[in-house]
C-alpha cells in the first residue's frame, strides 16, 4: 500500500534573473516525493547518489516522512548534477552543463520493502530504467504514471514505447506531445497518444496550466498566475508528485479524482515555483495548502 | 436601453491550410455584432461601408435583427478589405493586403435612435474615431469595453492612453498586454494597465483561453480544445461580442457576471473557429449554444 516514485537526485546550480545559487538539492525525484509528502504517506524513493551527496541534504527527503531505503550511495561517486541559466522570461533555459556521474550506470534497485507499490511514478530516466523498474516490481501496481521527455524521444522512442504500453498516465508539455504525435492540434496528439498505450494523457502548458485527456472527456487545470516566478527548477516534478499523491490518498482512479489531481499538483507546483529549488516545498502548512487550493477555486470556477 | 457596437464592416480573403475564399464578409464590428445578437436585444451598429458592399452582404446583419442605420453607405467608395494567410499552426498568419478604402476617412456618425446607448463596444479602430465616438454620445454608457491591437500602441500610443481613461473594460492580447505595459509578467502587467483607467482587463491567450483581471480578483477562462480550427478569422471580435452582449442581457456589472460573460464570450469565439468568415455564426440555435457551454463547464469545473 505505497506510492513509489522513481528519480533523480541531484544537484542543481540555477541562474535567474532574481539570483544565483551554489549546488543546491534538486531532482525530479525529490520535488516529487516532497510534493506528495504534503498529500499521502508511505512515499518510497528510488534513485542514485554519489558520496559526496551528504547526510543533511538526505535529511531533507527523509524529514518528510519518505523512505530513502532504494536511494543508492554508490561509494566514490558523484551525485547527478546539473546547471541551467533562466532567461528574462522564464519560460526558456540554457543547459550550462549536466554532469551524469552516478546516474550513468543507474541500476534501479527496488527493496523488498518497495513491492506493497500501488502507486508508481516513474519519473524522467531513460525509458530503459522505466521498464526495468516496471519488470523488477513483482505485482503491477494500481496506477502507473510516466514522465517523459523530447529527449528520449530523440534518442530512444522505441524503449520509450515499450514503456508506453504498460504505464496509465503520461505527463509531457505541448511540444513534446506535438513531438511524439506528429499532430499539432492537441486534441489530436492526444488521440494518436492515447492510442500508444496510456489510459490518460497529461498535457503541461507551464503558464497556461495543464490538459487532461481520458475516457472521452478534457479537463482544463488553470495555472496560478504570479507575479513573480522565482526559479520555475522542480514545477513539472512537483506537478507529477502532487498529481499522484493525492489519488494514492484518495485511493480511486477515475476521471472526477483524476481533474482533482491536476488540481492539487497545479497548486504544488505553484508553491515551487516561489523560491530557490526545494526551499519552498519544505515546511508547508496544511493552511498553506488549503489557501492556494481556494485560490484555485477562485480562479477558474463559474456559476452560470 | 441598446448594446451600441462600433467596429469594422470588411471584406475578407482568406486562406488557410483548409482552403481559400473569395471576399467574403468580415470586419470586427461585424462578428461582434453577430455573437452578440444571440445573447441580448437592440443591438445597433456603427460602422461604414462602400457602395460595393452589396445588400445580400448586408442582409446577414439585418437578419440577425442588428440595427445597421449608423452603417454609412459611401456613394462611390469601396469598402475597407483585407487578406490574409494563416500558417499551418493556424496560431500565425502573414497581411497580404490591407485597402483601407472609406475606413481612411470615416467619421464614425451616431443616429439620434442610437442615443440610448447603456452598452457600448468600441471595436478595434484607431483610438480617434474610438474617443469621437465616446464624446457623440450625449450619456455616458453604463459599461464601455474597448478593443484594440498593437499597432496602435505603436502609432498612436497618446490617443490610445487618452482612451483607455474613460473605458471600463480593456480587452487585448498577451503580447499586446506585455508591450502596453512593460511587463512580462501578467499579473504586473494588468497592475500596470489598470492604472491606465480601465476597472477590468481581459487578456486574451488564443488557444490557451482568456484571462480577467479586476476588483482584486482573476478569473481564468479556458479555450475548448478543438481537433480543428477552420479559420480564426473573427475570433476575438466573436468574443468582445458575447462578452458585452451577455453583460447588455444581465444588466448588472460585477466580477461574478463578468466570469460568466468570458464564458459566453469564450463560447461563440470557439463556434466562429468552426468555418470560413461569418459562416458559423449566423444559424446557430440556442441548443446549439447551450451544448456548447456544458461543454465549457464540463472542461473547468471541478469539484475538490
Amino acid at each position: 500500500m505505497s506510492l513509489v516514485i522513481i528519480g533523480t537526485v541531484a544537484f542543481d546550480t540555477i541562474e535567474t534573473p532574481f539570483g544565483k545559487t551554489d549546488k543546491i538539492l534538486g531532482g525530479a525525484g525529490t520535488f516529487a516525493s516532497l510534493a506528495a509528502s504534503y498529500l499521502c504517506d508511505q512515499i518510497k524513493l528510488v534513485s542514485v547518489i554519489g558520496e559526496d551527496f551528504g547526510s543533511r541534504n538526505l535529511a531533507v527527503i527523509e524529514d518528510r516522512g519518505i523512505d530513502v531505503s532504494g536511494v543508492q550511495i554508490v561509494p566514490g561517486g558523484q551525485t547527478f548534477s546539473w546547471s541551467g541559466r533562466y532567461h528574462n522570461d522564464m519560460n526558456s533555459r540554457d543547459t550550462l552543463a549536466t554532469d551524469l556521474n552516478v546516474l550513468a550506470d543507474f541500476d534501479p534497485i527496488i527493496p523488498d520493502s518497495y513491492q506493497d507499490c500501488e502507486y508508481l511514478l516513474l519519473g524522467n530516466l531513460t525509458p530503459q530504467v522505466q521498464l526495468t523498474t516496471l519488470a523488477r516490481l513483482k505485482r503491477k501496481p494500481k496506477l502507473v504514471v510516466l514522465d517523459t521527455m523530447n529527449y528520449w524521444m530523440n534518442v530512444a522512442l522505441d524503449d520509450l514505447k515499450k514503456v508506453l504500453q504498460k504505464v496509465d498516465v503520461l505527463t509531457i508539455n505541448d511540444a513534446e506531445a506535438r513531438q511524439l504525435s506528429g499532430e499539432y492540434s492537441l486534441v489530436k496528439a492526444a488521440k494518436v497518444i492515447l492510442a500508444m498505450g496510456p489510459k490518460y494523457l497529461i498535457i503541461k502548458k507551464g503558464e497556461h496550466g495543464a490538459l487532461l485527456f481520458g475516457e472521452n472527456q478534457i479537463f482544463s487545470a488553470p495555472a496560478l498566475p504570479l507575479a513573480d516566478v522565482f526559479d520555475p527548477t522542480g514545477a513539472g516534478d512537483s506537478f507529477a508528485g502532487g498529481f499522484i499523491g493525492y489519488l494514492a490518498k484518495v485511493k480511486s482512479i477515475n476521471f472526477t479524482n483524476m481533474k482533482n489531481a491536476l488540481i492539487f499538483g497545479s497548486a504544488l507546483a505553484s508553491f515551487c515555483v516561489e523560491k530557490f529549488g526545494t526551499d519552498r516545498l519544505v515546511g508547508l502548512t496544511e493552511e498553506d495548502i488549503q489557501k492556494r487550493l481556494n485560490a484555485f477555486v477562485a480562479l477558474s470556477q463559474f456559476n452560470l
